[in-house]
Parts: C-alpha cells; structure tokens; sequence
C-alpha cells in the first residue's frame, strides 16, 4: 500500500557494466520502506565520463520534476566517472566505492579498477561453457522428457505437475551452472506406491518440491480451468499422494507454496550440498 | 593467474534470505583483486542469533586454518544478528547497515527491518504469476516451436543456431518476466533471402544475435564434432548470410561472442525498450 505521506521517488541504478548487482542490493534496501512509492530506472554501460553526464542530465530532470531529490545506486567502479554521477542533485550511494577502500586495506592489494567483469563473459570462457551446458542438460531433462545421462545430474527434482520443477531447474542451471533434472510424480506413481524404477539408482539426488493443494488448484485452474486436472479434489489427492511417496522412500523435500525460486534453489543447494559451478 | 604473494583468504556471503544479494555484490567486488585466490562460502537463512553464533564459530575456524581474517559480506537486516557477525575474527562489511541509515535519513522515513524480503515470493503473487507464465512461455516458444501468440511476445530473439538465443530468452523470463520468443534462421530463410514470413508482423519486437564463425565452430563442435553443421565453412557462410538479412531487414543485432547472458539480456531491454515485469 502506498504510503500517501511520501512523494515518488526517482531511484536510479547505474552501472559501467549491466547494472544488475546495483539493482539487486538498491531494491534490497528499498523494500524496507514499505509502500515508498519509486520510479525506477537502470542504466547500465556507463563507460565514460560523456554517458555520466548524460546520466546527470536525466537525474536532475528528476529531481525538478518529482521535487524532492532521486535515489542512486551506482557500482561505479572508475573514479572519474563516478565522481560525475555524485555531482547530481540526488543522494548517491556508492555501493562499490564505500568498500573497496577496506578491502585493498585488509588484503594489502591495490584493487584493478577494471570496469564491467562481474557478469561479464570473457572472464572464463571454460566456466561460460559450462553454464551453457547445464542449460542444455536441464531443458533436455524438463519435466522427465528423457532418462539418458541422468548419473550427469547434480539434482534430480520430483513433484506433482505445477510444483515449481521446471522454474527452479532452469534457474539453478543458469544462475549456478547446475544440471538440474526433473521429473514429474503422476497417479501411476502413486498407484504402483513406488518411485519412478528409472530414478532408484539416484536416491542420494533427489529432491521433493510440493505445495499446498489449494494454491496448486489455482495454478492448474489458470492452465486448464474446471478440468478434473485442476479440482481441488484432485489437487488434494496427488499432493497428499506425493508427499506419503517421499516420506516412505526418505528423500527431502520442501514446501514451495509461499517460496520464490531463488528461495527454493538455495535450500536445494544447501540440502544436497551443491557448490556453484559458475562466478 | 593465482597471486602468489597472496594467501588464500575464506569469503563468506551471509544473509536472513537467499543470500544472493551479499554474494552478487561480494564477488562483484572481489573480481577487483585479480588473481587473489579465495575459497568462498555463502550461508542462507540466518534470521536467529543462534544461527549467527555458528555462522561465527565457521568463520573463526577458517581463521585458524589460513592465518589470515576471512572476509565477510553481509546483508542481515536485525542489528541484533549483525552485531553477532560483527564479533567474528573477519573483516565484516555490512552491505545493508551502511546504507540504511543514509536512506532513511534521506527519505524521512524508519525501514521496518524485515527479514528476507529481497528474494521472496510473499512480496506479491500477482508478479510471481507473471514471471512464472513469462517461463511458461519462453519455454513454448523456443527454437521456433510454435507461432501461437507471438503477439503476446515482448521480444523475439532470431539468430543462427547455438548463438546464444535459448539462454538468453530464459534469462529474460526468469530474471525479468519477459515473453521472449526465439527463431532460428536457417538455410531456407537464406535462400529465400527473407525472414520468415510469420515474423513479418512483429518487427518492432526483433532482436538479432549473431556470433563469430570460428567461436561459432567451436560450439557446434561440442555438440556435432566434424559434421558440416558445425565446420568452420558452413559456420561462415550462415552468419554472414544471417548478418546479412538482418541488415537488409533493418533488424538491430549484437555479436554474442565475447559477451554473458547479462550482458545481451541488458542490452536487447534497452534496445527494444523493455522494462522488468518482476522485482
């Protein structure tokens, strides 16, 4: 809910690379001001000093537009350029320059000042390969579509249809390089009362998403609406199925109904203790 | 290359959520300092003081083992947990403390120090459900599967094969909610010297990616070595003639060669004038 006391915000993020780590942590700061109301922008590729003034120019238009004064994060790391952006008429937080200082400190180094390399490509091209190659791995190996390679796997997801598989799958594979298979439990499953004959041999990879059968229906509902598919009945019965199938056979599992995929990729990587294979 | 005068020093991420905020920002940083060799830890979840007493008791161990202070990155948002953090034997910056006060100077308003809201899907279900059908339908449309509802698309990716359009419509639709359809032009779209006719609609949503022929090579080789699909000859001839209808077609491109998936995802948003459906 807005809060009506605050006037919009103007919040930019500025980056000489894509502008997503200042993204990140600026909105992370952000959403505790409840119902701030903001208008954001990012402007990513902030190379030179000519981009910063530019960059200025729309901070200060603003500023007289809004009136009252933007918010800016920027991991700038040239100093020149980003002495510019702090001649704006906004609050300028520095995310890379107020830690950079301890750090050459504490590790007794001189920092490199080399501009964009946190999501750049030409870092590693063996660990960008990498991470291609769990994309591949993890789209060929959605929802069950193939057996072939499953001892390649790093993890191995189980749940009902519209549990979270597939989004976790492809975010694990191209945030963390991961192979990430998945596979769907359906009412043949249930009926046999066992795992997939297929997965036995992989127990130790194995992870369970389920969710609650209520907001499982919505979902369904949302695809194929008054479908037996989608009834809550039915709902009820594959989760309550799904879930007595995973304890009897032990593997691990979590609920994803009020968890984002961020979340729920991290506790996988924390139950099977997964390492990222891409920086 | 390792710096040799440098010892390897323990980095660890913590966070009351996912900790991917700490993280992005902490190796963001670390990159400064090339070739210094770190082994790095990112601990989740730490929302209770006694989860921070054995966050401490870690570090403290990584001390002993290394001889030199850890480095910590985090952003737990109760001061009470932080001041925990804060006594380890570590350099301790505190990506979230530093700035909060600034801010709410700044904004005139108290942060309500909630926990784990950066990452959460409780923020709101309705953009959860954008992002979701997002996935749903980057994966629908990928490589030319279907022409349903390209109208709905906010982007169409079109490039030889394996010049990087999966992995980047994938990361449009996880990391910012976007439609993103992808195309493959192929030796009938050449000999036509036309785009597919069913793309003719939607030009304004067309992206271009092309790749250098002898990168280009290498991957294909990965997958089909010593095919024709993947020589260096067929390599050549498919980029320039793709380049080459896309210049004639008015369609803006990239080379994907020497750039991550950030990079490209960035720099089509900008192009076409996108902005992020999820936060």
């Amino acid at each position: 809910m807005p809060n009506s006391r605050a006037p919009t915000r103007s919040v930019f993020y500025i980056s000489d690379g894509t502008g997503i780590t200042a993204e990140t942590l600026g909105q992370s700061l952000l959403t505790q001001f409840e119902g701030l109301p903001t208008r954001a922008t990012r402007m990513p590729f902030v190379d030179s000093v000519d981009k910063a003034h530019a960059c200025v120019l729309r901070i200060n238009a603003a500023h007289q537009a809004d009136q009252v004064r933007p918010i800016v994060f920027n991991t700038l790391v040239n100093v020149d350029i980003s002495q510019v952006i702090h001649g704006a008429d906004a609050l300028v937080l520095d995310l890379f320059q107020t830690f950079i200082k301890p750090l050459e400190k504490e590790l007794g180094l001189k920092s490199t000042h080399t501009m964009g390399r946190s999501h750049s490509a030409t870092k590693n091209q063996q660990e960008y390969t990498n991470r291609i190659e769990a994309i591949n791995f993890s789209l060929a190996h959605d929802d069950g579509q193939t057996d072939k390679n499953l001892a390649e796997a790093d993890v191995i997801l189980i749940g009902v249809s519209r549990s979270g598989k597939t989004p976790t799958s492809l975010y694990l594979a191209l945030t963390f390089g991961l192979r990430c298979a998945n596979y769907p439990l359906i009412p043949e499953d249930f009926e046999r009362n066992a795992l997939p004959a297929t997965l036995a041999p992989f127990r130790a990879k194995l992870f369970g998403l389920t969710i609650e059968p209520k907001r499982l229906a919505e979902i369904r509902n949302e695809r194929r609406p008054n479908s037996k598919y989608a009834s809550i009945e039915n709902c009820r019965h594959e989760v309550h199925a799904a879930e007595a199938l995973m304890r009897r056979e032990g593997i691990r599992w979590l609920s994803s109904t009020t968890k984002s995929i961020e979340e729920i990729a991290t506790t996988v990587m924390q139950e099977i203790k997964l390492e990222r294979r891409v920086f």
